[in-house]
């Protein structure tokens, strides 16, 4: 048996179902040769077509927008288009596994794009994992482009790639594992806390994993007013004066945990309000979720296995969970998020997605869900309202 | 009335005609916003399709393409994907226009590429001119796909990234405007000179243009047995000895103009046999193709506007006229064969298009039409043979 078949830590049935799901995703990307195929928005039947779409009218079109650079949105995929860009150095849980093993995952984002939001995205994995050649590639290939769209970058390389390219493109550019992931934690949390009855400027929060998605996790929650974050990673709690620290830990030490935490995880997670984990499967113990406050709120993000199963977390006390799949109630995953980010931003012309948009986004998406439950935080991922609602706040 | 709908030093009727043709395409591109559209090769209806396509089935896929790189073909858009890539030095005949003028072309380009041999290409306008830029992008993002076509590319830059592109990657490089002209014009040269009963060997050839396509013509049509090649360019003949000649010229005096002439292309069409015209427009007159040997060929194939108009060569005698265009006979086009080329090329997984590829894929476009006529020598672009013949030959 091939080893990424075997795995899966599960309880019994859950692992059968899962094994199942690998072997038919490998059965039908290898029937189709992958996913990704191009198409034309306009006729190519013939010879009359023909002098349209290609040489001589062509030239007309190039001609025009090549001296009405601004018009180019109007005549040319640009005002529509996505790039999908990753380096392969954290794909999903897998670790860095390059651009191939990359691509599956790109081609399959290209089309959610496409079906939530009607964007063409387009899959560019990149050989190639230095700061400086990533940054030089991607703004390279940008002109095609309304938007670019980070993609299982890792940390901390990440935030310097995004921020100089931010800095350095006229379109915007969202590493979507941070502010996606941002962005559908906030507004479950919103709306879990409501639930709990719980409020955002007093609940303690402790974040597992310092990563992409833990960073951005804590700093937008700060933005919405949450003060009290703890960060988890590898050494345990980030606190000032901790060992090691620097760049981008050494900021989240000063931002974050206030009353100068130290320890584990479990130390962590003693009287927490809310645990979100974005770091790994199964770290999470029923005694660490036994040790948190009344009526804890569980995020277990870490895809595909969380960080603690759901039924574990329940049995443990918990009073509401939520994971990153699509196979238990409550999903969060940025493929709620992202694609109506990038439809608003096309849409509306933005340059660079902000702070406040993002907040603005999260709390569109809760107010979805006007009377949330247990088991019901925010909206389903096929649910129509989702893509125009976060569009209609990008901008 | 806009600068780009003026031009067109045309006889009335067809001025009027390709400045009707430059406002719908015009009118087509605003209306579609470009051309270019994503979709998906395999069903994407609900949540069961999301788990195979998307997280977490396609980690299955990405682990197993990571661990069997070679097989990235089978699982990946890679096994029929070509990435389409210009600086936009040299568009059409509109020069330098930079990536967004490029950008039209490129998208038509892809839509004939998926149209003709069911290849999903990707447009990727690059926002540098620089050689080693270009080629360090191009080498980032070639995993993804299974061959590159440079294109608009001006020389002579073009043939150092072409050359340097082909050492570094392992899928196969093709600079169309070289290759694709280079192959069309063999092809219909070997017809025309069936019908005018001459030799290729002894048949004196002029072709104006040393640029990308005149250099690979001169290359392929030596290759294929031509020893009386002469080429012109702003300067005149290209001879050796003449002053400044450097790089690739001066490798074109030494392999072409045997008889050592001298002069400008009025000296150079002097009793000519074939005249090849990739310059410009309107470069040659009634009285050049007059001076040129009996049963003449004249191959004008500047676009949008040739270097002589079809009725004006067919009044100065020569016997069989063919241009660029698609609205007179005989028309050669890279159209004809960038498609099959690539075709082939995936579907053997040829690692590059070598010069004998070039050869038969010529030689096999024109055994489809095995009795040519003055106005028949090349099959249409719409022949639906011509795709699998030249894709058969490319192994």
């Amino acid at each position: 048996m091939l080893a990424f078949l075997r795995a899966a830590p599960y309880n019994s049935g859950m692992a059968q179902d899962f094994n199942q799901i690998k072997k038919k995703a490998l059965a039908l990307h290898k029937k189709s040769h992958g996913k990704f195929a191009i198409t034309s928005k306009v006729p190519l039947r013939n010879r009359a077509d023909l002098n349209l779409v290609y040489t001589p009218g062509v030239g007309a079109v190039s001609s025009y927008v090549a001296a009405h650079q601004k018009e180019a949105r109007e005549y040319t995929m640009k005002g529509n288009s996505v790039a999908v860009v990753s380096d392969g150095s954290a794909v999903l849980g897998l670790g860095n596994i390059g651009p191939l093993g990359a691509l599956p995952v790109m081609e399959g984002k290209c089309l959610l794009f496409k079906k939530f939001a009607n964007i063409d995205a387009v899959p560019i994995v990149l050989a190639a994992q230095d700061t400086e050649e990533i940054i030089a590639t991607v703004k390279a290939i940008a002109p095609a482009f309304g938007g670019i769209n980070l993609e299982d970058i890792s940390a901390p390389r990440c935030f310097e790639i995004e921020e100089r390219l931010k800095q350095e493109l006229d379109i915007p550019v969202m590493h979507d594992d941070q502010h996606g992931t941002a962005i559908i934690v906030l507004a479950g949390l919103l709306n879990a806390l409501k639930v709990a009855e719980k409020n955002l400027s007093r609940a303690k929060i402790v974040i597992s994993g310092a990563g992409a998605a833990g960073v951005a996790i804590a700093k937008l929650l700060k933005q919405a007013g949450a003060k009290n974050i703890l960060l988890t990673d590898r050494q345990g709690i980030i606190v000032a004066g901790r060992k090691g620290l620097s760049g981008i830990k050494a900021e989240l030490a000063r931002m974050t945990n206030p009353a100068r935490e130290r320890g584990d995880l479990t130390n962590a997670l003693r009287r927490a309000d809310v645990f979100v984990g974005v770091s790994g499967p199964n770290i999470a113990t029923d005694t660490m979720v036994r040790s948190m406050n009344e009526r804890a709120i569980v995020f277990a993000l870490a895809n595909p296995i969380p960080e603690i199963m759901p039924d574990a977390a329940k049995r443990a006390g918990a009073l509401m969970i939520a994971t990153g799949r699509s196979d238990f109630p409550n999903q969060l995953n940025n493929s709620q998020v992202f694609p109506g980010v990038f439809r608003g931003a096309l849409d509306h012309r933005v340059r660079a997605i902000t702070d406040t948009m993002k907040l603005r986004a999260a709390g569109a998406i809760a107010a979805l869900v006007p009377r949330p439950t247990p088991t019901s935080i925010v909206p389903d991922m096929f649910d129509r309202r989702l893509v125009p609602t976060v569009a209609a706040v990008i901008r």
